[in-house]
């Protein structure tokens, strides 16, 4: 395993304790729904968005222990997405990383609840978790007020209102690009600048980690839209072809496949040229690992 | 018109020209989210549990616009609740205050996004409008936390999921009373305690806040049961006994009509008591209108 492998299973391990400890316990009225909660938390994701928010905290001072309180709630968020995502009115998915999704598994209003109850006590978590001795109060309100911005109407829900909004219809690389800033950009690029912002780095490195981010975004939905035409099933959990199937544009669609692979490459080594300006091997190989994934 | 009524008009027309400020704009691709999101907030309600955040944010020192954008953002949290309930997956119901529900009038998707959006959007806007030369990081951060657990699994969300548990089942009233102290007592609960908390008021004083709201969240509860069996349905805007037709347990299936009444009598003296001490002729007023109210 190489090393980027390492540090992202690291930091998967250390978010998935952390997420442990913070869910609520299954019991009482709420059993089921928190069971719903806790199924679609720890679903074998690769905790892509906390890792990086970790690194961009430790790479401007802070200590990964102390910056769980948010990257657990941005986790919560990408959990809570994507269980509302799979409901019937909406991608109504059956299957989710080849295991039934939430709503299959405990029902409907189930699954819509828990989505609602994650999307809360991610709130709830970075509110409450946070030390305030080493994020200051005001650090926090910062963070979660981009916390909310990248998950809302502007970022994410922005994101999957365009994505069915435009479903059935022709639209051109710019509104593409567009959506999925939003759809899935807005979460990942959230996660260095929550990172940056409570490490209390200055207004450029700020900057640089949000273009970081940005680039590290949109090269993993292209490569996404590659993996669904190219990638193996079993691997993804996932028939191939199933973004075609709904008839959704995607970068393939749009550039054709070796269009949509030298976007990819471009966007990666723009972010390698940051990630080598901010000192960070990590980050570095990061970008080529989102690249080259399987899964 | 009385006073409270008055007080009550005029602090609801301070929320909703906020909350008119506040919302996103409806532009872009997500221009039928946000139309749905104002629907679904700008829908003739009371506003009672902003008013009530006013007036224990006044009470203990602070002027009414500056706790605007938490009196907005719970406002916004009460809104997405009654989105995603109405839902055909929750309780199914196509009409609300005498308009057709959000699913209704703009989809079934679009709805359940307009819902993830507000709650997300109520965040957004207690963290980015708040003004912290008035309401410090430290006590915004407070305020934020008890928003997010009154809204969340051991809060609002948690009395739906209980709510929805209990359907067709005979419930005793301890489990009916908790029930409501979740479903709808959380809500009108934490809105006297952000009051209290924002206006950085004595420990003391913050229980006495919430003991207050807890009281008058159960008289509410109750008096909304009892006007399901007599109300007038046209001022209601939805059919008599519409809880009954759905195996719904309330306090008059467990108490009976007039102990129910009792109940509310009783729950109300108490609410009065409170407000006395606290010295405010509104919150007395409040807890009678409250008990008498006939929408």
């Amino acid at each position: 395993m190489n090393n980027v492998s390492l540090i992202l299973k690291r930091r998967a391990q250390l978010t998935e304790s952390a997420l442990i400890e913070y869910l609520p316990r299954e019991e009482g009225l709420q059993q089921t729904v928190v069971s719903a909660m806790r199924y679609a938390v720890m679903n074998g994701g690769k905790r892509i968005r906390p890792a990086l928010m970790m690194e961009f905290y430790t790479l401007f001072g802070g200590i990964e222990e102390n910056i769980m309180p948010f990257a657990c709630a941005l986790e919560m968020i990408h959990s809570y997405s994507l269980v509302h995502d799979d409901l019937p009115c909406m991608d109504n998915d059956d299957m989710r990383r080849g295991k039934p999704s939430c709503h299959k598994q405990f029902g409907e209003w189930q699954a819509l609840l828990a989505g609602d109850a994650l999307l809360t006590y991610a709130f709830e978590t970075a509110s409450t978790r946070t030390d305030y001795t080493v994020i200051a109060p005001k650090q926090a309100c910062l963070c979660i007020a981009e916390l909310a911005k990248a998950a809302g109407i502007y970022g994410m829900v922005g994101g999957q209102t365009a994505d069915l909004e435009c479903e059935g219809k022709t639209v051109d690389i710019a509104v593409l690009e567009q959506l999925h800033l939003m759809k899935t950009g807005a979460l990942i690029r959230v996660a260095g600048k929550i990172g940056a912002i409570a490490a209390d780095a200055r207004k450029d490195q700020v900057e640089m980690a949000d273009g970081y981010c940005r680039l590290l975004g949109l090269a993993f939905q292209i490569k996404d839209d590659i993996l669904d035409v190219e990638g193996d099933p079993v691997l993804l959990g996932k028939p191939a072809g199933s973004d075609a199937k709904k008839d959704k544009s995607t970068y393939v669609t749009c550039m054709g496949l070796s269009g949509a692979k030298n976007e990819l490459g471009n966007l990666t080594q723009q972010a390698i040229v940051i990630a080598k300006k901010l000192g960070s091997p990590f980050l570095e190989a990061l970008a080529e690992f989102v690249a080259s994934r399987t899964t």
